[in-house]
């Protein structure tokens, strides 16, 4: 065959977390050398194990023969009444189990399920029926990515459509922005202040994209943050809803973090709306938090005040539907774990202590491993790291770095010199002439304190050259 | 917020399987009508039980303590010594288990597996080393879709990019080429002789293409058919494959019910290609065959021959490899699935006999349906099914309906008297004049003996109305 012209989208895309740094680690590891990899937010990869609760209702789903089985063979028994009947119960209401295609949109009592665990966290109740949230907005996802996905590509029409992003920001969003063929707006978080949000800052960013003819029509706001780490506080938030009010501009709000919480506090974009007729996507996943599913592909899109549609007979929420009926359904395995995401054991069942206990334990041990990698920084010359500390990674800059070399070049030495495996800061964008990287906050503590003092020693030696 | 402009290609995307007549199918389900949805093949939502080994497996893999704890239980053990074995195996070249993301394409002893799998299905052996399948060009996906998918996106760079396709076929290629904002071009396999394809219908379809400006990049080819569920004979494949030599097209061989043949040979376009250089997209996928696991969503895309690519620096694998990136990786009980897709049980084990017998009883009982269902056309008036039986479909022309009346209006009635749920013909696409529906040939035989007899009333007072 001839050659061909392919896609420019996608060959313009890029998508640094598994890009050249990564690839080259691969090859590094067939080579026979020890690789860390701390560059995307892979907890079981690194050793987490998974939630045993969680574990015990998916084999019990996937084996229904093993509930009665379990239920009769007494002392040898492993897996607490209280999962065996949870795992009865959901059977019963999957009606057709694992191996059927769902709804499209995922199993409607899971829906149900997530509308009620939205409305819980953010304490509204049957009095506020305007507030709640709407299962038949809820969309089940293969990951979170799925429906940010759908979204983007719904909302753009041609290359004059604006979204804008944080940046540094979590390369999914340019990279559908750019294979949808939209325009990417940039807007700064402020890294001196915590990588607070303010409207000056975000004012600043439309107006730009205004006089260049672009019509910007959602923003991302990504909370705790990817790839900062940082937590923003209710005054940002405050002011991305004004701003977004003003705008008459969507919000995405990626919340998949909204778990992994070490010193501030989440407030969701949903709860801070209120009652404002501004439309909000808002994503969850069961890959990060304590759950850390990541290769079971689960998560939800909640969608709230959609905005009409001009160019169809079809609204937002049914044109969603129709993506989502190409897909056919998302994985049930993953449906299933977003019902666990959202119902933990009930306080009074024989799950509850244990199911507690590894919850806080892998948090706990999070938040320790994160102290232990930020206080490190303190012996590298010139690497400062700002905001509380949220999600799954830290996000340093590096301030002397010798004329002419990049933050590329220093995370492909690091990874070279240690086997330790981040991204550079330009992966994720970041404001011109400064130099980041990202690590995921997840290797195991004796791992830690085998691999930082060679990285102390390299960082000192490297930016000293 | 203002109404909003959207997408237009999502607008105008239609997915009849799950379109209006399923919709009203769900209404009438609420309502406490009796449904048999027979509008998408999913077998396991019509009672069809999953491959106990299957089971055994996947639950072991979600939770590896239950492989110690069956192994002590002695006479209480209901999982096979040889299928404890194989999930210990897994978990041991998985590494990292089920819960963290795999490389992007899938866990590469899956994707050595599947081209083992793929060159002793098409009988080639290490002397053919240019015609083996090569594990570096297979992509495991969420389902056979997202290969599709993933292929369409690269290839289409504009309404002029033409994708042929047959008439009928499934919604997917069309509403993904929508989508994607290329050009559908139709091509007519001939129905009356058991819907063969050959050269001048093709040759006529691509020279109208050409004729309207458009540039035609491949040929979308389902074998065994979906909607028709007619096989390809060898001849009608080896045209094809002389056709696209000819016209420089790329083939994409969707091939998901390879296993559901009922008097029929299958032959893979791998195979048949053999060591022409003609680009080749063949899908696979766990759904279908005698497994039926729709829900857990496998498959895989495998490429033979990628064309060179004239507009970037990346190989079009590279390029998949960077959307595939993307999306992170495809859910790991989908990939597990695949890996026994294509590992049945050895011949030596004690799973063989008990796993040969389910999938036997399964295939068995599959074709007894279609033949009850196909000999009950026969007391239709004017009902005509042509075609070998094979994938998990009935397509039969109605001759016979009163003017103005339309397939669609028929099923739509057939739902609300019988409460059987079949897809319109022209949901697939047609000749034109021509009506038809697609049935999946799922129900129960005791669900069928039940409905048959109402389906052949309607249409007799229907179509003589």
């Amino acid at each position: 065959m001839k050659s061909i012209i392919v896609n420019k989208n996608i060959v313009e895309l890029e998508y640094a977390v598994r890009g050249r740094i990564p690839q080259r680690a691969a090859v590094l590891k067939k080579e026979g050398k020890q690789i860390i990899p701390c560059n995307i937010g892979n907890p079981q990869a690194l050793g987490q194990k998974p939630i045993t609760f969680y574990r015990d209702i998916l084999s019990l789903l996937e084996n229904p023969k093993l509930i009665l089985r379990e239920r009769k063979i007494g002392e040898l028994k492993s897996i607490s009444n209280y999962a065996l009947d949870l795992a009865d119960d959901l059977l019963t209401q999957m009606e057709t189990g694992l191996g059927a295609y769902t709804e499209s949109k995922g199993f409607s009592f899971i829906r149900e399920s997530v509308a009620k665990y939205i409305d819980k966290r953010d304490g509204i109740d049957s009095s506020q029926p305007n507030l709640q949230s709407n299962p038949d907005n809820i969309f089940l996802t293969d990951g979170a990515s799925e429906g940010a996905k759908a979204v983007l590509e719904l909302l753009i029409t041609n290359n004059k459509d604006g979204i804008m992003i944080p940046i540094p920001q979590y390369p999914l969003y340019s990279a559908t922005i750019r294979r949808c063929g939209g325009a990417q707006v940039n807007y700064y978080p402020d890294e001196d202040d915590d990588w607070s949000l303010n409207i000056e800052n975000l004012e600043d960013s439309i107006n730009a994209a205004i006089s260049d003819g672009i019509n910007v029509k959602a923003i991302v706001v990504i909370n705790p943050a990817n790839p900062t780490g940082a937590i923003l506080n209710d005054d940002s938030i405050k002011q991305v809803i004004d701003f977004a009010g003003k705008h008459d501009l969507a919000i995405i709000a990626d919340e998949v973090y909204q778990e992994n919480l070490y010193g501030g506090i989440f407030t969701s974009f949903a709860k801070a709306i209120g009652d404002r007729k501004i439309p909000l996507f808002s994503l969850h996943s069961v890959s990060k938090g304590f759950y850390g599913e990541c290769g079971q592909r689960g998560g939800y899109l909640e969608v709230r005040n959609p905005p009409d549609v001009e160019n169809s007979e079809l609204s937002f929420i049914e044109l969603l539907f129709k993506v989502s009926s190409v897909n056919l359904c998302s994985n049930t395995i993953g449906q299933a774990l977003v019902y666990l995401m959202v119902n933990p054991p009930d306080q009074n069942s024989d799950e509850f202590s244990s199911f507690n206990s590894e919850k806080k334990q892998i948090l706990d041990e999070l938040f320790e491993k994160a102290t232990i990698i930020r206080n490190s920084f303190k012996e590298m010359d010139g690497m400062e790291c700002f905001g509380k500390i949220g999600a799954l990674y830290l996000f340093p800059r590096i301030n002397h770095l010798a004329s002419g070399k990049t933050d590329f070049d220093y995370c492909m030495s690091l990874l070279e010199e240690t086997g330790l495996c981040v991204v550079n800061g330009s992966g994720f964008g970041q404001k011109s002439d400064t130099h980041h990287l990202r690590i995921a906050f997840l290797p195991s503590k004796a791992l830690l304190q085998n691999v930082l003092p060679k990285w102390i020693d390299f960082h000192n030696k490297y930016v000293n050259q």
